[in-house]
């Protein structure tokens, strides 16, 4: 059964959790550049990292394709041409996923993100043809559907969504924004609109924020979409990290991205607690971004088992809410085999001499940018363009 | 070279990361029981963190045979034993870190750690059966040494090296003690003279502790043995999670573990910090226990760099110090990159509700016996059998 | 020189601090009640009190009225009627407060504030002639200007004004409220124009929250009094607490009011930021109120002093930002002795078990009542009579 | 009946709070000289500040002598000499404080502190000659007992007391170290000893410390006198700030000292906490030092008003464990009237851009100097000299 057969029948669809991020600490992904080479440098940890998902209990396996477009790959320079080249990492990325989706009951999705082209004000004709690359070897590799995922400026989203269309497969799109909008200032509900418009059958967001502020854009969305009396699914992939004090471009600005991120990692209660405010919402495709580990994705799986009926295969080596604890020699941690424990926890930082909240870098250098962008004067990408250039 | 041999020529080796907290939350070890049967039932997923070790720089992968004494597997009957034997994981496991270790340049260890016959009070004879039995597959799958580890009575160790010992190779031996000693009261001082006249070449600690204090118990060790003109290699291979505030017993005690403890997890910055620190305590073999992720060790290779005169293979995908940072879009992202930036970050946790430290777990109800123990008064075994059966 | 001579001669106007939680700290006042019956009953901890902060640079002294209506006094039961009079009260704090201005350059200010007569939802007439007693009393002392403060529903505010301007004498009228407007949903700009037309010469916010959020509510009032084309001073006194965690009833709901506030109180430096801040946006009248101890004002006395041209008398016993540890012995304290150093100082809790916000309580119970508020549904006084009956 | 009558008779004697920090926020005392000049300047400020603590339960009432040693009031340069002379300040300290004690049922005590001479390394014979300065005055207006106070050399605060024992009255010692021992590193056990040999009968510490440690060098300190069958009555001033974090030299060396210190101020609720801990452990002269204001001091008389068998006048206007609030209108808020309510608040700082906990200042500076200390190589004044000197 495809996506839109599933969740069309009210099944819960959950998503996978954040390669990049988990695949860094492995040692197969480089911060900064953040590409996917690995799928063909390393099959084997791209493998194993899909199949812990599947066991966890995804139901979509994304191809390992962020940020594999051509322009980006040249871009970070971080791989050399003549040897590694986009279509080859595209379609590792493919045969790797079908692989392990097939031991399993799991989709693949073929993904695009957002483009240095985009950024560099390349017109909408050069921009798509980037997309149009990518798109031709999920075909060729014939993924269950598509998504366009991680993008800023809902103008390049419709962009994707429109050359994703062309392929006749679903398609689904979320931005990594917040409540705040695009980094145009279109708002969340109104960037939906756009989205279903182009033929989104699934939106939402991934990326940049945590869990509780994104399930806080996607109702925005919700609210815009019911309002235009569009319909669509609705879809959340956060991340797996506290983020209460990040600005409007998400936890890029916030002083610890990417190495000092440890203290903020959500705890697998924090995402029981997730999946049960997004399922309540009416999300039906939950799963994670950048900071998403297996054990997340389990989580998510655990929580919504009720409503599902069954547990995913990892749950073999988990207890629900700690009840593997019940039988530990100390009768302290013992004490702690049970949900109000668990649920109730105020975890330590172990950290006295951190604040448990930091301010955001960049807002000086950008201020009179964001504040155009907010005041909506600057919704077109001309505007954007010279923001930027007065910036430098 | 075996072990004896580099640490003699002064070199430093690199131990391996922590397998039953990676393994839980990528879905094979069960938290609880935390044994490692997963050799046997997804040999792809221990083969592949054992790769992801050497990558980083390990020069030992110790066998995946953490509480993989007979007792213990039948104690936590999370197996069936028809279908897998302790034989079976003992020689699973040393199967897979021999093939891995090939792969590069690494020793193959055998490790061995405190059995529930000791805390049950069975006696000598009995609990070195134990410790023999595991011994017999090392010797017949050929490890290249043997490791004691995590044993909170140095009691209990002495036997373990002194059964180790009998199979003619190096041995380590290293507790999960903190500054105050081992659960009888015997201070890191004289832990480590037992240990080494028991016959142990390497001493050291490992778990329960964090860096800074795992350090310091070392370091007593360390004074301990030129106190008694002993002398050993001395080794080091902590938690990494952040305990300032745990006590006699380590991280076990406190409300976060096992399933709370993200907050606390250190950064790769902070083990640059402890892998300087060993370094200059004159520490050798340098690793660490539960918590310590691939790129926790990549920290301790890059750190000691400079005096090894290479890097590991994973940090192809590694600046040093954020430097990979130096071409991101942002310029105050890009001002990220460099040492003097993350040596100095306190990261913040991103949970304004949590404290930054918490109060140890039972303390109220074994409050008789750890002071009996402080003391001193309830060295013998005996002793502590009557203070265990009189908190009942 | 009256209050409106020396505002519109563009002079800075310093208030008082906080007397009810400065006096109940000195033990002469009820937490609770906070009624001011300590004017009849330990008249010399009042009048030092005044003459503190005269010395700090207040330049109005506050009569010590706060909560001194009858139904008040009566309805807190903590005086023996017979015994002090709601009129002793009242006329025992002017002519404390007339005698310590004559000691210096300071007005006298008669105040009144919320009463519960109108929280009871008693009638216009009824509320008025609480007031009125009060301005008799005002009237006789002769005191120089009248303020109502501390009103969260801006009707009852208004006909506070009301009464007041029928002395003749100018008024300024302050709301305990934040940025989300006043009990009944009306946001500040449009409680600032209703004040004006009602004939408040100044006006403003006090009470209730911290100066960052006190200022933003402020700039609300302005805004509204430009869109308006109304003209009326400036002022604020708000809390000497953090508070950047409260809802919008402000720190009453918070979990440590009143008996736990200890560590949100504000240091010297906060309020210097603070004067700066409220300078820049134009007020003129600044001041402080609940946790404002004498210290506190004399920082926004010392923070102006450039614009002002004078210091305030008990800055004979302060240095400009720390210079009176240049001479101190030890090296390290003396290097305290500068701007940059307390400025940028994050003042450590000494509180490892505590979190650094909490959740504002009384959201649950409230729920409907302020949801309808929200949508402004309620803004009649009948409409809050029903929604506090229905909770009950 | 005198001090000594009062503690042999098992009576609970209450001291008073902390005038100097208490008169700083005032605005009468200046940070960095902390001298009392203002008992001739501002006698009335002084006097309110006493009454305060004596409504509070104070039985002991102070003179307001801190730093009235001649040699201190020259070297901080801070008043005219001419015009108040050091006899001066302390005769009008003696007067107001029996002035304010006659009002109710307290004693009054003369106190010195340690003086610049010593720590320029004056001999005995100047150093004596010093207190004896102020003990004459003592003498002339005839206080009922001497407290040596503030000391953190033994050798002085010997020096101290044998001066005051001159007298022929009753002499309390209380030095201002940590459980580490004095800047000699001799141990509170061994200063208690010698303390008690050298004439006093009350031994025990002010200052540098928050309650908690106070109270753990307090215990060394009996035990000390334990085990040299000595005996004293004990004593405990402590700070009303918490100092988890804090040095041997106490709060001095807290970057937060002494302009930056709010955040750390302790609730009422920890000072009746103290106050139990305090009488469990055997001390009966009970009292604050610096933060301590009057509320702190009454809520020591609130928790043990049932073994005093009554309660101090300022309970008037204060009920038991926030009892007060219970007619309060909120719902949330009356639910904060009860013992177990504030007993278990973990206050939040509001804070959350500032760590829990600080590091030290002057660690680096002074390090050889203390280090020798430690090892007791310093113990003679001799050696602490030119230590001071090497550092310069």
């Amino acid at each position: 059964q495809g996506i839109l057969e599933r969740l069309d029948a009210g099944e819960i669809v959950i998503g996978d959790g954040g390669f990049v991020f988990a695949l860094e600490k492995r040692g197969y992904v480089k911060a900064g550049p953040w590409t996917p080479e690995a799928t063909v440098e390393h099959p084997e940890a791209v493998r194993q990292l899909h199949r812990e998902f599947i066991r966890a209990g995804s139901n979509v396996l994304q191809t390992f394709t962020f940020y594999a477009s051509e322009d980006k790959l040249e871009n970070r320079g971080n791989y050399v041409a003549e040897k590694i080249s986009c279509q080859k990492v595209n379609e590792a990325a493919c045969d790797i996923a079908r692989e392990v989706a097939n031991e399993g009951d799991a989709l693949v999705a073929g993904g695009v993100s957002q483009t240095p082209s985009y950024l560099s004000c390349k017109d909408e004709t050069e921009v798509k043809a980037a997309f149009r690359k990518q798109l031709e070897v999920f075909m060729k590799k014939n993924v269950d559907f598509l998504i366009a995922e991680y993008f800023e400026h809902v103008e390049e989203a419709v962009w994707a969504v429109e050359v994703l269309k062309e392929s006749g497969k679903p398609v689904a799109a979320t931005m990594c924004i917040g409540p705040e909008g695009d980094m145009h200032g279109v708002p969340p509900g109104q960037c939906a609109v756009q989205l279903v418009k182009a033929g989104a059958s699934i939106v939402g967001v991934n990326c940049h924020f945590d869990p509780d502020t994104s399930l806080e854009t996607v109702k925005l969305m919700k609210e815009g979409l019911q309002a235009a009396k569009l319909k669509a699914h609705l879809m959340s992939q956060p991340l797996a990290f506290h983020t209460p004090d990040c600005g409007k471009q998400g936890f890029i600005d916030l002083p610890e991205f990417p190495f000092g991120l440890e203290p903020r990692i959500v705890t697998r209660w924090d995402i029981q607690k997730y999946a049960r405010k997004a399922y309540d919402l009416g999300i039906r495709f939950i799963g994670g971004c950048c900071g998403f580990e297996p054990y997340h994705i389990r989580a998510i799986a655990e929580e919504l088992a009720p409503e599902r009926g069954f547990l995913p295969e990892a749950s073999d080596k988990h207890g629900s809410w700690g009840d593997n604890l019940s039988m530990h020699t100390k009768p302290w941690v013992r004490a702690r085999a049970r949900k109000e424990y668990w649920e109730n926890l105020k975890p330590a930082s172990g950290r006295p001499y951190c604040p448990s909240m930091s301010k955001p870098d960049g807002w000086g250098v950008t201020k009179g940018a964001r504040e155009l962008m907010q005041q909506k004067e600057a919704t077109t990408k001309q505007q954007l363009k010279e923001l930027f250039q007065k910036q430098k």
